[in-house]
C-alpha cells in the first residue's frame, strides 16, 4: 500500500513530414500537416507538450526516400507519408527557447553521419537545451539512403558492428577528451580551461579513425540519454549495451510483454540492471470524452488514412514489397521472415483471421503496428496502466494523427485522468532529461553503463 | 543629385565560443562570452541586431583545434580564442523565432560534410527562417580536422577542386531535383506532390557519387545565398563562380579596393556582372559619443585581448607558427608568402615600421588584419563611407569585442547617423535574404549564376 505507483511516460512521436507513421493525415481539413516547414509548427507542439507535461519530443527520421514497394517511391511522395523528410536537429533549438521542463529525442543515424561531427551537434544542443537530450542511434535502414550517399547498401549486421564501433569512438569523445575539472572559466586569472586536461581521443578501428580533441566543452548529460530501438537479436544485444530508453511497435500485450522483457535481458547481460533502462511502446491514442465520441474521431479519420502510403512504410520497413500480393491475400504467403512475424503478431488482433494488406493499411481496424487505444478518458487510461503493469512498459510514444488536435485531446482528457490515479507526474523534474528519468541516478551516464567505462582516467600519476 | 546614396551592408560577426577574433575578450568584466553556449546569448544576440537593422547574424565556425602555434593548442585552449567551437547550424531556429527580418549566415565546409546531409539541413533552415539564410562556403583549412575526421590533409587547391564538384551536386540537389510545380499541397485532391515531377539526381564525379531525390521540398530560396571569403588565385576563381557576397579582411583602404575589385573581376570572367557580388570587409568599430571616450574603450579593453591566442590564431590562418621567432622580430623574416603578404598589408598601417608578433596581438595598435575604426558617431560613420565610397565595399562584417555593449553602441550609436546620411535602410525589406541583399533580383539564384545551370529542365518531350 505504501508503494508509491508506477509512473508512465509520454513522448509526442513526431516527424519532420507534413504525416508519418498513418500515411495522409495532412489531409484532413483540421489537420495542420502541411506546416511542418515552419517554424511555428515546433514552437506550438513544443508548447502543447510542455502544457501536457509530456516528457520528450521525440523525433523520428526517415533519410532516404524509400522505393520498396512496387519499386517505387510514388506511394509515399503523393501522400506525403515520411516525405519530405526534413532535417530534425534544426528544430530542436527553437522549441527549446519555449520550454522549460520538456525534452527532446533525435533520431540520427551512425552508417552516414560522420562521427566528429555528430558528437560535436550533439553536445551543442546538450547545451543549449541544458540536458533535455536524448539521442535515438539508428543504423539507417532504407537501401536509398545507401544511392544517395554513394555509399553500397550495407548489411543489417554488418551495420551494427559499424554502430558499435561509432559508438565506442563518440563516447570517447562525450566522456574521455576532456576532464571533469578542465573548465576553469575564471576571469580574474583569464584562464578558461586547463591545456593539460584536455586530450585527443585515439580512435582507430576497422571502419572508423580519429586523432583530436572534442570541440565543445562537458555539456550537462555529456553523452546525451541512448535510445535505440532494435529488436533483432543484434539490435537487442546493441541495445543491451547501449540503450538507456528502447521503444518497440506492436499492437499486441502478451508480445509487448516479451519484448520489453527482452529489453531488459539484454541490459543484464550487459551487466546492467532490468530497471536502467526505460521501455516505450508506440501508441496511437483516439480519446474523447465519451467512447462513441472517439469511436466517431475514428471514422472520421479513417477516410483520410492513405492505404497506398501506409503499404509503402510498411514495406520500407520490413524490406519486402507488399504491392507484389493483391490487398486480401493474407500477408503470410509472402517468404519473409519479418513479414511472417507481423503476421503472428498481429492476427491475435485481428481476431484470428489471416492478416492482409489492407488489413496493414487500414487505420485503426488492426491497428497497424502499434497499440490503438480508442475511448474515454477512462478507457484509455484503463489500458494504458494495463499495458504499464502487465507488460511491464514505462512509456508511450504517441504517434501523430490529425494535429494539433489528436495531442491536445490526450492533453486535455487523459492526462488529467492519470495524474488523478496517480500514474503521472504534475510537474516536471528538475535537472537534465537522464535526471528526471532516472531520478535516482545523476546528470551523466551511470557507472555500470558501456559508456561510462570510456571516462578519463589518469595514467600519468 | 538624384542618384540615391549607395546603403552599407552589416552583419554581427559571431561564433559559437567565448571569444573569437579578438582572443581573450570574455575575461572581461562586462563581458558575456562564457554564456556562448546558452540559448538566451542568441536570442538576445539576435534580437539586439535586429533592433539596428543589421543585415544579418554571421556565424563563422572553427571546425577543429590547430595547433600551429608552438605545435600546441594551449594558448588558444586557455585564452578561449576560437575554442570550444559549438556547431553554428544548431542556433538558427531559436534566433529565428524571435525576429522577423535578420537573416542568418553559417558557416559549413565542404571537405567534412556530406553533401546530401548539408544540402538537407541548409533546406530545413531555409525553410523554418522563410528564406533568410546564407551559406558561408569555407573548405576547412586546419590540419588537425582532418586528423580528427580520420583524414589525411587535403591540399589547399585540391580542396577547392573537391569544392567545385560538391557545389555541382548541392545546386542538383536544390535546382534540378524538384520541378517547379511539382508540390501540390492539394487536400481536396489528397495529392502532396507529382512524383513525375520529383527527380533522382545522379552525380558521379571524381570524389562524390549521389543518386536520389533531396528530401526536402523546394524552400524559399532552393540555394542559399552564397558567401565565400577566398582571396587566394584559386579561391578567387571559385568566388568568382559561385559567390554572392564575398568577405575579406584587410585594414588598408587601398589593399581593400583591390581585392573588392579582384571579386568582381572574377564574377565577370564568369559570365556575371561586377555588381552580382556583394563585397563584406572585416571591422571592429569602437564607438563612443566622443573621440575621447571612443579611445578610452580600446584602452579599457586592449589589457583582455589575449596575445598568445591571438598569435595562436594568426598562425592557425597563415600555417606559420609565429612563435618561432620573438615578439618583436619583423615577421618578415619568417620565409612564407601568406606572412609576407600579412607584413605587405599591415606595414602601411603600422606608419611604415617593420611588423611583430607583437603588433599582430596586440588589440588596436597596428589593428589587426581589419579595419579597426575607433571615434565618435560622425567619425566612424566617415570612415565606414569612406571605405564604401573608395574601395567599392557594399557592407562591414563587424567583429565582435566586449558584448553584448560592442554591438549594442554600434547600433544606439552608428546606426541612426547612418540613418541620418541616408546610407542605411530605416526598416527591413520583405522576402528572401537574397530578395533583401539585392532587391533587383528575385528569391532564387539569378540566371546568370552558375548554380542556374542545373535547373531541370524537361527533356522527355
Amino acid at each position: 500500500m505504501a508503494k508509491p505507483n508506477k509512473q508512465i511516460h509520454f513522448n509526442a512521436f513526431f516527424m519532420a513530414s507534413p504525416s508519418q507513421s498513418w500515411g495522409g493525415l495532412w489531409a484532413h481539413p483540421e489537420a495542420n500537416g502541411l506546416a511542418y516547414n515552419e517554424l511555428e509548427f515546433w514552437t506550438d507542439l513544443a508548447m502543447q507538450a510542455e502544457r501536457g507535461l509530456l516528457d520528450c519530443v521525440f523525433l523520428a527520421d526517415s533519410l532516404g526516400l524509400p522505393d520498396t514497394y512496387k519499386g517505387k517511391p510514388d506511394a509515399l511522395i503523393r501522400s506525403a507519408t515520411m516525405f519530405p523528410s526534413a532535417d530534425p536537429m534544426m528544430l530542436i533549438s527553437a522549441m527549446a527557447a519555449v520550454t522549460k521542463g520538456l525534452c527532446f529525442g533525435i533520431t540520427s543515424n551512425t552508417t552516414y553521419e560522420p562521427p566528429y561531427l555528430l558528437a560535436r551537434r550533439f553536445s551543442t544542443l546538450d547545451h543549449l537545451t541544458r540536458g533535455r537530450l536524448a539521442w535515438n542511434v539508428v543504423t539507417g535502414v532504407i537501401p536509398a539512403t545507401a544511392r544517395a550517399m554513394g555509399m553500397d547498401p550495407v548489411p543489417h549486421d554488418k551495420r551494427y558492428d559499424l554502430a558499435d564501433e561509432y559508438m565506442d569512438l563518440v563516447y570517447k569523445l562525450w566522456e574521455e577528451s576532456w576532464e571533469e575539472d578542465a573548465v576553469l572559466r575564471n576571469k580574474q586569472q583569464r584562464i578558461f580551461a586547463d591545456p593539460a586536461k584536455i586530450h585527443a581521443i585515439h580512435h582507430h578501428s576497422e571502419h572508423f579513425r580519429c586523432d583530436g580533441v572534442h570541440l565543445v566543452e562537458p555539456s550537462p548529460q555529456r553523452t546525451p540519454l541512448i535510445f535505440t530501438a532494435g529488436s533483432s537479436g543484434r539490435g537487442q544485444d546493441f541495445s543491451g549495451r547501449h540503450s538507456e530508453c528502447t521503444f518497440m511497435s506492436t499492437n499486441n500485450l502478451a508480445h509487448a510483454k516479451r519484448t520489453a522483457a527482452g529489453f531488459r535481458e539484454a541490459a543484464v547481460r550487459a551487466g546492467r540492471t532490468a530497471q536502467s533502462v526505460k521501455v516505450f511502446a508506440a501508441a496511437t491514442v483516439m480519446v474523447a470524452p465519451s467512447e462513441a465520441e472517439a469511436r466517431d474521431l475514428v471514422r472520421d479519420i479513417q477516410g483520410y488514412s492513405d492505404q497506398e502510403g501506409n503499404l509503402a512504410i510498411f514495406s520500407a520497413m520490413a524490406g519486402i514489397d507488399l504491392g507484389q500480393i493483391g490487398p486480401d491475400e493474407p500477408i503470410e504467403v509472402i517468404n519473409s521472415q519479418a513479414i511472417q512475424s507481423i503476421a503472428a503478431a498481429m492476427k491475435a488482433g485481428n481476431g484470428g483471421r489471416p492478416v492482409t494488406p489492407r488489413d496493414l493499411a487500414r487505420f485503426a481496424d488492426v491497428g497497424g503496428r502499434e497499440a490503438f487505444i480508442v475511448g474515454s478518458p477512462s478507457q484509455v487510461a484503463d489500458t494504458l496502466t494495463l499495458w504499464s503493469e502487465e507488460a511491464d512498459i514505462d512509456g508511450f510514444n504517441l504517434l501523430r494523427t490529425v494535429e494539433p488536435r489528436g495531442l491536445g485531446a490526450f492533453v486535455d482528457l487523459v492526462v488529467p485522468e492519470l495524474q488523478d490515479r496517480g500514474v503521472y507526474k504534475t510537474e516536471y523534474a528538475s535537472g537534465t532529461m537522464r535526471k528526471k528519468l532516472f531520478p535516482e541516478g545523476g546528470d551523466r551516464l551511470p557507472n555500470e553503463h558501456y559508456g561510462a567505462a570510456f571516462r578519463h582516467r589518469d595514467t600519468g600519476e
